[in-house]
């Protein structure tokens, strides 16, 4: 390929120069926003077909007579809802739909609350890989140096046990104690299987938490920028979800609200700044659990990924009656096996428990009994200890091939990489459209970011990837920083 | 054992006698709610200690001066709670606690709306089987006779899938097929793969449905009586549940309120009465969606256990834009497998396909790798062809013993037994006294319930233990009826 494909010039085809694409300067709607509607009518009427090849955001900023933000924005708004997809090197497409987008005439109109709806679907990864792209979009873990033998033993001794009528809803015993026993040694807070509820994942023990404290007239904060399922499944519950500020250590313990009946935080690594909440601040976020009778909830997802020094013990073991700790092997393992836990106070697992039984919730137990032999022959902790070896490789990778010095501790499987608000979007477009797929703060905020910035996910990417991804991204930055 | 343990007379301790204990005659409150309280602080202040064994009903009554089914309904309801436990031939004792019941000083005040709590919790099966009781609360299969070679291969085929990074929100696309298959075959209506979504069970398909049609100020509405854990679920979305009333044919189609988003109903096998909703009702319930703009949730929990005639077609196919079927292996192979699937029209399934990845509600993969084996080779035909048989038996055995008639069709795994009102609670409690438990309408009601009797689950008991209940019931009926 002579020129490369984010210079090239399309035509843009009559189509798309039709009245429907007129875009008016005077409404009060975003010229980005009447481009993007214009676009999805033409996709959902088909004037536009599926498979389809969008002009470059250039030739088609110059026919619009718009900067060319107008245009890179309104792709990454409808790539993000899955209208379009990017192929490596040949630029934007109409995606191909297997079916008609749900036109709401099957269905009773939406009745979710607006805040039980924060992320715009995206493509799959697997569809992103098959496009030969590059995806450091946050949230996922290396799953291809498993050791194939522990995996495969595992299972076998999962086909050992036999069905069982009456799934335990506190989950198996003898996990319990293991999962007790492995966070005794890694978070540093005095656990014992009274106090651990295996669960499918953190999300789950959300949930259940939210099912059991919250209700209508309740409040729940989230941490702004955050992880913002987190306000998806608490809204979901029935709470308001309040917005609760943090700065590059955590959260802002002296900003918390009154009224909430608990807290969601991320106090290991946050979520996507990467502060470790520092000593004094846990300990007056506790205080303001006791004075507001308030649970906090420590969201441990990746807690066990730490490259400088160890990991501050729990914010659990300090106060066990005002916390609540979720943790996870989504992160450690994979998300598809799907077990987590709950840490608290036996008493209030057992309302956890009353809440699982009325809600029909469970954890599969052949999955429990696989984990559990991952625990106990140590397949698990020799996995942590390979992979906490290769996450830091590929960390230390990415922060020396940037020309950008991103925010946070040395941890976990992500990096915030602040920019200036215009670069954002023009950012993360360019990106896109030259094969590499990258979140932004917007993803992580509710409404308008406080903090602008790429989050990068380097757990999933091979470091193959992670150079062609650092090149791509130091150049689009320069361009548009 | 000379004499009969009901029959014999037991001394009521002193401190059963003191001031606690004399029940007010004139207060509003009833003399079973007062005598209950007294025990359940006693045994909270530990005067009466775990293991501890309770006086007879008989002896209690007559030192209180109260009636015995004052005593017999107390000593049910703390039973039902987990406070007491019965030892099959010797009474009723104060059962162990692992740990204190929860006292509310370390968690906010609990904020769920009354109607999402509707179940107390109960002794688990395996504690009752482990006391020698006979358990005929409805709910679970016979998981002693699987084929265990089957079951082997199929975990080990679940160990070949290696892990991945980005589990399907809609299942595996080979199971979503095979379930398609199954479905075709089973449930007489069209479904395709895009139809399909893989769950962790109705519960699961359920809550899903809830998260996307319900919120604050909406309606959802459940059979009464009817299945219990139905109207927890879509109360803990923020629905407001309405009772729908059922005849012995099912849900009275001319009674159903409008402004339902949603109602969810067993038309295969009314829960728990057993009638199967004839043709013309279906019609009219499909009407009465389509003029509400509301959804129709056919709960298929045991259609596939049908022992006269076959089942009617999935009420899904007649208007597959405005059912959503939801199905469950639960009752077919084991509820710790945990694999379900909700059937309906491809847009549907996409927003709900949002609404997992929002929420983070996952089916584990290993656990549909398995099962897909299960129905590729086979082998779940195969199981499902062998019990169908077995529970046809132990349902023939059942009604042949019983000298009460049940109602309901020939189906699924629990009949339902109406006696008069007043000789409920004592059957109950006698019958749990001699060692066998079951349950009654109460717990499919909500509130007072408007048809009374028993409900006895033969899935998972053996005819032997089947003959012993069967024994017990009629004696403890001709008593008390």
């Amino acid at each position: 390929m002579a020129t490369s494909p984010w210079k090239r010039k399309t035509t843009v085809p009559r189509r798309l120069t039709e009245p429907a694409f007129h875009l008016d300067r005077d409404s009060p709607r975003p010229l980005t926003v009447q481009l993007s509607d214009a676009l999805r009518r033409a996709m959902s009427e088909g004037t536009l077909a599926p498979g389809e090849r969008l002009p470059s955001s250039r030739a088609f900023a110059t026919q619009l007579g718009v900067s060319r933000t107008v245009v890179t924005e309104a792709y990454q708004q409808l790539y993000a809802e899955g209208w379009l997809e990017g192929r490596h090197g040949s630029g934007t497409f109409v995606a191909e739909r297997e079916a008609p987008p749900a036109t709401g005439h099957t269905a009773p109109p939406p009745t979710r609350p607006p805040e039980a709806r924060t992320s715009t679907p995206r493509p799959s990864r697997r569809r992103v890989r098959d496009q030969g792209m590059v995806d450091l979009r946050p949230g996922a873990p290396w799953v291809r140096d498993h050791d194939r033998a522990a995996w495969r033993r595992a299972w076998r001794h999962a086909a050992e046990h036999p069905p069982d009528d009456d799934p335990d809803p506190f989950g198996l015993p003898r996990l319990r104690e293991l999962l007790a026993g492995h966070l005794r040694r890694t978070r540093g807070a005095r656990i014992g299987p009274d106090n651990v509820m295996v669960t499918r994942g953190t999300g789950n023990g959300l949930d259940l938490v939210g099912a059991a404290l919250l209700g209508a007239g309740t409040r729940a904060g989230v941490e702004e920028p955050g992880y913002q399922k987190a306000r998806s499944i608490l809204a979901a519950r029935g709470a308001r979800v309040v917005s609760c500020p943090v700065d590059q250590d955590g959260v802002l313990t002296e900003r918390l609200p009154r009224g909430l009946s608990l807290v969601h935080t991320t106090p290991a690594h946050q979520y996507p700044l990467g502060g470790r909440l520092p000593i004094p601040r846990r300990e007056r976020l506790l205080a303001w659990a006791r004075e507001n009778a308030a649970m906090v909830v420590e969201d441990d997802y990746d807690a066990e990924f730490r490259y400088d020094v160890s990991p501050l013990p729990a914010l659990y073991g300090l106060d066990p009656e005002r916390v609540i700790l979720l943790g996870t092997l989504s992160k450690t393992l994979s998300p598809d096996v799907g077990i987590g836990w709950i840490v608290a106070e036996p008493a209030l697992l057992e309302r956890l428990a009353d809440v699982r039984v009325d809600l029909s919730d469970r954890t599969s137990v052949p999955v429990q009994a696989a984990t559990a032999l991952l625990l106990e022959r140590g397949d698990l902790d020799r996995h942590l200890r390979r992979m906490r070896l290769e996450y830091a490789r590929r960390r230390r990778l990415l922060i020396e091939l940037l020309h950008t010095r991103p925010t946070g501790d040395t941890a976990g499987l992500h990096v915030m990489l602040p920019l200036p608000e215009h670069a954002v979007a023009p950012v993360v477009a360019e990106a896109s459209e030259r094969g590499v797929l990258v979140d932004d703060t917007t993803r992580a905020s509710h409404g308008a970011p406080s903090v602008h910035g790429l989050i990068l996910g380097y757990g999933s990417a091979h470091p193959t990837d992670l150079r062609r991804a650092c090149a791509v991204l130091n150049e689009a930055i320069a361009r548009h920083a």
